[in-house]
């Protein structure tokens, strides 16, 4: 069984607990919360012996083998590279950290310390992800793509009322672009790389962060919409045209439905029925590479092309964190 | 009874003569084509008058009050500007022209002759398209768009086995933005205007012409995606997010279906069921303008503006006709 070590104690840490669980290859061992009593009755719950107000004392217990972070994205970067440098593997919610140069650092701090670094970005890890992928060739050659995640999110209404709240907060590295955006583009990525070109918008919130944008890219013989938003919802799905056919996929984050549209002949739903929980297949991933001591696997090079082309993204619609004046320190 | 004339014998002249006889405002008085045989055999199944194979002699015809031109592209200008410098009024299919300049110099000639030169763009007169007006305050803030039209073109076929269908020919200003992508765009134009800012992508054919492409366009608040393809056919629709809802729109150009979702509460579809055929509404809306002798109608701002935007993307994709060197002359 894996030891695990958990931070953060809200809905996600319970969903991961849950699929972790799932996957009969996990331990709950210890909770970590700035809040102890949080931490203990979190911990009570889930039958875990140990909980912790203090990073230090997680990090220095033995019998941990690793600890999935969920905290605010703006916090991954140092908690992830104090459990690396404690020995610990990791397990970082997306984005994986604030920016590239974190994401860089991190990736070389688990090589030196030889410790894997996995960022939980579930959408890889899907068996319907995968049916996708075995689909494209059926598609001809690939004309337009369009990849939608659009949600309003819960935290909108308190920020309109004159509040503050984490999501909508630039200190926490957040924003639909982090948050949401960070989806349909690492899925992009995933598929057909860095693009020659492309054009990003976006429409600021006074506090700095985006409430939603889209973003063009341009791979010469097709196209590529990235179309996110915090501050609306969307009805209709993703699609992949080819001039063959196309996938529609409803539900991108999770494949949940998709949908083969040959060019002649009938439509055919190709996804299968997913476990509910879909974190179970990046925690069933997650266990394979501990098992095999896997450090150089698949998801490093896709969090550096995911967090390269976020910074790119940034740039070009203007939204810097406090967490871009870190500076590397070796 | 407007008294009709038609230049061209394909399937979208048959079609706007039904619309135009389903209003009961039109005589259709007579026929050109290239072809002699072509125009009298279509002259005939009309019971028209009059055929003909020369352009001056139809315009010299007395008796015909409007001409409806649905030739190439290309030819579109030079055949408007003869028909009104003889006093007839022109009912011209959609792009009214090559290029901005074309359209600039035609509408001046038709205010110069008193004459009524009218844009067939179908979906401006379509009651949904109407419809789709009045919920835009439903929405709230409005946010993001798309509007998508992508049909795998028939001729494409041809063309990938080597020959060289009009359709797909610089020659007759043709290609899929200004064939296809025209209907989304000026769709997007005529309810929020120009962008500040966009960035087009389109992949082109080796004839010259763009197979597809895409436009991104920035209003600031909001952003406008312009979805066009001549190569392969979208199974989604488009949309128009606001804060406060959405409307889902099936087959944009004709606003087929109309669905509107509240961020709270059922959705509902807000379409009425329109004539089947949809051209029916421009011939109508034509007649009005007729009775009434407006010159400076509405359509004649949106075509202005559309092909000054259809210049400015063209020049971003590289997309450039034989017509484009046309010199104006006064």
């Amino acid at each position: 069984m894996i030891k695990l070590a958990i931070i953060g104690t809200n809905w996600i840490t319970e969903k991961f607990i849950d699929a972790a669980i799932q996957t009969n290859k996990y331990q709950l061992v210890a909770i970590y919360s700035r809040d102890v009593n949080k931490a203990k009755i979190f911990a009570e719950k889930y039958h875990a012996r140990h909980f912790f107000d203090n990073l230090l004392r997680l990090a220095n217990q033995p019998n941990i083998d690793v600890v999935y972070i969920a905290s605010p994205n703006s916090l991954h970067f140092s908690q992830a590279k104090l459990m690396l440098e404690h020995g610990k593997d990791v397990i970082c919610e997306k984005p994986l950290t604030s920016n590239y140069q974190q994401t860089k650092a991190l990736i070389d701090i688990a090589e030196h310390n030889q410790r894997i670094i996995f960022e939980a970005l579930k959408t890889y890890y899907l068996p319907n992800y995968q049916l996708i992928k075995s689909y494209l060739p059926k598609l001809g050659k690939i004309r337009k793509v369009l990849l939608n995640y659009c949600q309003y999110s819960s935290r909108y209404d308190s920020y309109l009322n004159g509040n503050n709240p984490n999501t909508f907060n630039p200190i926490f590295s957040n924003g639909s672009l982090m948050d949401i955006g960070i989806y349909p583009l690492s899925f992009g990525l995933s598929l057909w790389g860095q693009p020659q070109q492309f054009y990003a918008t976006s429409s600021l919130l006074a506090s700095g962060v985006d409430a939603h944008g889209s973003v063009l890219c341009n791979y010469n013989d097709f196209d590529m919409i990235i179309w996110h938003s915090k501050v609306t919802n969307s009805y209709i799905s993703s699609e992949i045209q080819g001039e063959n056919g196309a996938l529609v996929i409803d539900h991108l984050s999770t494949c949940h439905q998709v949908t083969f549209h040959p060019h002649q002949g009938e439509e055919k739903i190709i996804s299968i029925t997913q476990q509910s929980n879909e974190l179970y297949y990046e925690a069933l991933e997650f266990a394979k590479l501990y098992k095999q001591r896997t450090i150089d696997h698949q998801g490093i090079g896709l969090s550096l092309l995911a967090s390269s082309m976020l910074n790119k993204i940034r740039k070009q619609i203007g939204v810097k964190y406090p967490a871009d004046n870190f500076e590397i320190k070796e």
